[in-house]
């Protein structure tokens, strides 16, 4: 095997003891540091005396599946391709669900050490994920979500269920992301692979606010199963896809700009369209609601005029351009739509009130999207090389980071 | 008495109800959300379905001096004048505390009450505020730090700690805040005042996050008091100061951007002056870090230049000269310094390293000053009258919007 394995520019050196990439979804830096004030989480508690601490920042839009592209490539979406889990087909004039392979621009990290000869192996909750971060990649990959379909053909390993002695876990549970740390566990302990990506759902933060009972209760459960991953010899790297906010006045209610209704009223219409790209299959616990939206406008539309009527809105961030949006986020621009539009940290953008069902929000709603849940945390089990003081460090900086201190 | 009120250009109504105004210092809305969720407090929940649930912007610098100013004037500090607890004299070139009356250039809705023949009585937690708050104004006014020091004569009542029925409580601790609201409820009960501002502290705000124990706690109280001042027929309005956040990593590590020291270094020692209004004899709890900060350049400084050098640095959020400052926040433009620094949500901004004690800090630093504590609850338990939709509204229109709601 050689000694140095380069993915898309960076050169990412070949790991002498096993590396575990833990991505914790919607990992807000406040559930850790208020799971250690609770007494809760003795490993991490160690890790903060004996591993390195630090922040980075992770891509906006903050939703997970651009996040955890970014991760196992080391690239920002301008290069990956993949800036939400939908955008809008011009031509078509439809909305393309971008969890597709083929819209992978860059390879990744995973499949590269794999073909360079390294036992790679890959555990994701939600199986939205699975096809992407295991594309090109020879080794395990699977998703908690099917894990009773996991065969050796398709998923390089079988009788999952079996082997982490869970039954197969609710899509919608804190065992979805509890089974893919027992997986990794029982995968590190049997099959030792060089490199292992392990990557929870946010069911939890979306519904509970750090230091409180639900979400301590699975900061404790995760402390459990990396504790035995350190055991095991892992040198861990643990961040987040992004952070987590409560999205709500002091009631509870949440602060919601339906942007296609204001549009609709205030330019006519039919004459933009409002994509959240945040959408996907899965939607109860968030209600398809966050921080970040796209607005494609029809031909003739005024876009300065449409940018100042968004901006003009309470609870508005940020309306960029295509091309100002594409250079600020690193976003691919012809992913992206005419204009980009970031809403405060307490308040989200939906399209139109009536395509939203929040009849599903049992709690207070809690979600992502934007600018302001993109502090995550960068926590590794080792003691790491200095950084250089000017490199802005990014969630996607986690393999990099973790495998120089496997060195 | 005359049916109108005229202060600093507003008309508020003379009340037929008794109105009471409770500031609650470091009111993150989550705060209320989560002791909700917890069940700990009945009447807020009850307030959520019976009476009025609204969010507003406080004064930025979100402190506290600046907002209970705001919201007893029912005007911006660039009325009032009171933008932060220091400003920098130029002609002495020493740092000067603006707790002195004498620094207020508008009168309060409380004195102008209190002259127009209705009863006021006021209560605040530390003494700092006692003296601008009552200003000019005939009737009740004492700080719960200093109790056992009140007389008739400069105070308006004696005997409070036999009144309360609870011992001096310490100038640093929950129960500063309880001798408010228990004080709040006695005067209520036994001198019918017609109106009454309660303003606390927030010494369980700076150290525990929304929903945890230590902070239901006092949510559990405060609700208890409120219960019985609405059980007097009082109609509440409670708003805050300011909001609350985390300012660490993961591990509970503040972020601090010693600016001093960055400046110093980049900028060439004694170039610049930087000064943090939030800081007060009482630094304890937050060792005098906020998100917020002024800095004032010695003659022939590039202005331009050191505004450069700060907005290049990791966790600033914005950076205005004293005219974009003055103009945005509302504030007096002789008061801040020539350029004014914001720092994001999760990092504050010191001055040299060497000049702040963080070795009191024994919890995880949580603070505000910034943009993001800037959002507040506005809640009442009665209806109001609508508002229209175009009125941004502030935690200082609460005094507005609660007599309104009593007529």
């Amino acid at each position: 095997m050689s000694n140095v394995i380069e993915v898309n520019g960076r050169r990412y050196p070949m790991m002498k003891q096993p590396v575990v990439i833990v991505c914790v979804d919607g990992c807000e830096q406040e559930y850790i540091n208020q799971a250690i004030q609770a007494g809760v989480t003795p490993f991490l508690k160690k890790m903060v005396e004996q591993g390195t601490i630090l922040s980075g920042d992770c891509v906006v839009p903050s939703f997970t599946n651009p996040n955890n592209l970014s991760i196992v490539t080391g690239v920002p979406p301008s290069v990956h391709g993949i800036c939400g889990n939908y955008f809008l087909d011009r031509e078509a004039n439809q909305e393309v669900m971008m969890n597709d392979a083929k819209y992978l621009r860059a390879g990744t990290i995973l499949a590269a050490f794999s073909d360079a000869g390294a036992k790679v192996a890959v555990v994701t909750a939600k199986d939205k994920l699975r096809g992407l971060l295991g594309h090109k990649m020879h080794g395990i990959c699977f998703s908690a979500e099917k894990a009773d379909q996991v065969t050796l053909e398709q998923n390089g390993i079988e009788n999952v269920l079996e082997l982490v002695g869970m039954p197969l876990p609710s899509v919608y549970s804190a065992e979805l992301s509890e089974f893919v740390f027992a997986a990794g566990v029982r995968i590190l302990e049997q099959q030792s692979p060089d490199l292992m990506y392990l990557s929870t759902t946010d069911y939890i933060q979306h519904k509970y606010a750090p230091g409180t009972p639900g979400a301590n209760a699975f900061y404790a459960m995760m402390d459990h199963y990396l504790t035995q991953l350190d055991a095991l010899g892992a040198v861990i790297g643990l961040t987040a896809d992004h952070g987590m906010n409560a999205k709500t006045d002091g009631a509870g209610k949440p602060n919601v700009i339906y942007l296609q209704d204001v549009l609709d009223a205030q330019c006519g219409s039919g004459t933009t369209r409002v994509i959240l790209p945040i959408t996907d299959p899965y939607v109860v616990h968030h209600g398809a609601l966050g921080s970040y939206a796209t607005v494609y406008l029809n031909d003739g539309t005024d876009l300065n005029k449409v940018a100042a009527k968004i901006n003009a809105i309470f609870g508005i961030e940020l309306v960029l351009t295509r091309d100002e949006a594409a250079k600020k986020f690193e976003l691919p621009a012809d992913r992206i739509g005419d204009l980009v539009v970031v809403s405060e940290r307490l308040t989200v953008i939906g399209t139109a009130a009536t395509r939203h069902d929040l009849s599903e929000l049992t709690l207070p709603l809690r979600s992502h999207g934007g600018i302001s849940e993109q502090r995550v945390p960068l926590i590794f089990n080792r003691k790491l090389a200095p950084i250089p003081s000017d490199h802005r460090l990014r969630n996607f900086d986690v393999m990099y980071l973790a495998m120089n201190s496997a060195i």
